[in-house]
């Protein structure tokens, strides 16, 4: 073993004679490519050279320092007198406007996690059937919201009763409201307080427009007969492209005033087929605002959870049924007027350059 | 040299015949340290071993290659009716507002600049001097516009003219104008044309608050006798914090009835300071648009180019004067208008991961 070892050093040291010039380095460092080094690295160092390769990790390493550093700061609250968060009590929060159906469990868990958040300034909860929530459902509430607030004004809690199961309901008018943004939500999606407190702020500069989570696409399909046909783009298609025109109404904000414009503007006969087809209240939303914009929504860059198991879209044909709503409206509104946009609003701080 | 490497080799198949185990695998790779594979390298694999190096580049790799086929749709194009632009003429483009002073050759490659950008409706040059723009500097940008305008609607372009050199000249309201979107800009910047319509598409969803690429910050310092102190914050301490409260007018949209407000409703006080201090009129429009809005403004993620030597930025004491400026409106102001926030509107097209 010894004289393999010895033998061994004298094959290092004639490597080390072998560094006088280029040509023989090259030399050697290729027989070095017949040592024991992952596979993937030597056919990293054949493609780019060894020499390159620390060079790559060197930068990877410096990029990680800069990276570091540039988030130092905002980690460390630096500044002591850093403003504290962009809004206050002084300056509105928001209502979060829960659409349930019969997820009594999953609505728990949904009031309690808004209730958390110090933006929440209400939540009402839109019930849709016959018979109104129980009183140990409501009592439950009350309390867990009472519990779950963090701050010294308890938000308001409120139940919005409809007799009749409508998607329609999730977008009347609300009385006694004390803000200008609404957060509409469905019973199973829990959006982290500090994702919706960011989102909005967003929604603070574009008060007029819809903010939210979960972006879609309308595609022109073609023509025929002098008359647009679209598909309607899930998420799949906004990810390959880049490119959006809706965000759902299952976790965005919007003004106030679309309830009203909603409710009372809109061409009757888009309600009366939403009750009807019991689907696409949403894109009917969206094509609202956008028809009173005539600008894109923004999409917020957040994760959001879904706690629920399935949903609507989960059923058969929820696909083609999505791409006929789309179509029947545009028809109905007589125009086409979503926007689209590759716009993307994000937390500077969670970003890797800026 | 064949007896060292058939000495060498009997040294690797020892090494093999060392796999059969983890020890004894662990051993042999300690061996291969002593090969010529790169320090830096040997010193990764030392810390972290061989088997995770691979793996940490096979995940490298995977993600490069996720990142480029999310990217291939966009670049490709990928469905031929994907929608063009966002914005049409019927959906209105937007004004750009140059100031300038004695640079009549920067002037001359802003404007020949902006007139190729499609959205550019109209180009208002704000000028400021005794003398009027000369015949020749006047016909040559008038040519240039035509020439350089790659749109079958050709933008107006037309002066502003002022005797007195007065920073409040260039929010001055403007006569004629076609567009609700003012983009302010100063005569040694120039922004990208694609950079410049995805901030529009960015100012059509919030046409309220100022959207722009130039983000600075109020911090505050301390308080003195009931009085709230603020330091300018410049790009250092925005990129520490990811926080900002002002996008400056050197490169930002506004709505035109910014201009009527700065001119006949902000404090008088307000304008003759500026008149004064031949400075801060950025600061002021920032103020002027939180007051109103009680939001933040947005920064938009773009690469702008500074084609001057140097300006007001570039003289001595420019800190300590922003500084003050900043004090002294809000004490004229009577209240501190300016929110912080951390958004920051991004291409989706043109990130890593969406």
């Amino acid at each position: 073993m010894s004289t393999l070892i010895a033998l061994r050093n004298d094959a290092l040291t004639a490597h080390g004679d072998a560094l006088d010039s280029p040509a023989k380095e090259k030399a050697a460092n290729r027989g070095v490519y017949n040592c024991r080094s992952p596979l993937l690295l030597r056919r990293i160092r054949q493609l780019f050279g060894g020499a390159r390769v620390n060079l790559l990790l060197s930068l990877c390493f410096l990029c990680l320092v800069f990276w570091f550093t540039s988030r130092l700061g905002s980690w460390m609250g630096w500044n002591p007198h850093y403003p504290s968060s962009a809004y206050s009590p002084s300056r509105g929060g928001y209502t979060v406007l829960i659409n349930t159906w019969k997820r009594n469990s999953l609505l728990k868990q949904s009031v309690a996690h808004y209730a958390s958040c110090s933006g929440t300034d209400a939540i009402h909860v839109v019930w849709s059937e016959s018979d109104p929530p129980s009183d140990s459902l409501k009592s439950y509430l009350e309390k867990i919201v009472l519990k779950k607030s963090l701050t010294a004004h308890k938000p308001n809690f409120m139940f919005d009763l409809n007799k009749e199961d409508n998607l329609n309901n999730r977008f009347k008018p609300i009385e006694d409201l004390r803000t200008d943004a609404i957060f509409s939500v469905d019973d199973d999606v829990v959006v982290p307080c500090s994702t919706l407190d960011f989102a909005f702020t967003v929604w603070q500069s574009a008060p007029l427009t819809m903010v939210g989570f979960v972006p879609r696409m309308h595609w022109l399909d073609g023509e025929k007969n002098g008359v647009m046909y679209y598909n309607y783009g899930g998420w799949w298609s906004v990810w390959w492209m880049g490119t959006y025109s809706i965000v759902l109404s299952k976790a965005a904000f919007f003004h106030r005033k679309y309830l009203d414009l909603y409710t009372y503007n809109m061409p009757s006969s888009i309600r009366d087929y939403v009750t009807r087809e019991r689907n696409c209240e949403d894109i009917a939303m969206s094509l609202l605002v956008a028809n009173a914009t005539d600008a894109p929504p923004i999409w917020v860059k957040g994760k959001i959870y879904e706690i629920g198991l399935s949903g609507i879209s989960s059923l058969q044909g929820h696909s083609t049924r999505r791409n006929k709503c789309l179509n029947d409206f545009i028809s109905l509104y007589g125009t086409m007027p979503l926007v689209s946009t590759n716009v993307k609003a994000v937390d500077v701080r969670h970003e890797w350059f800026w």
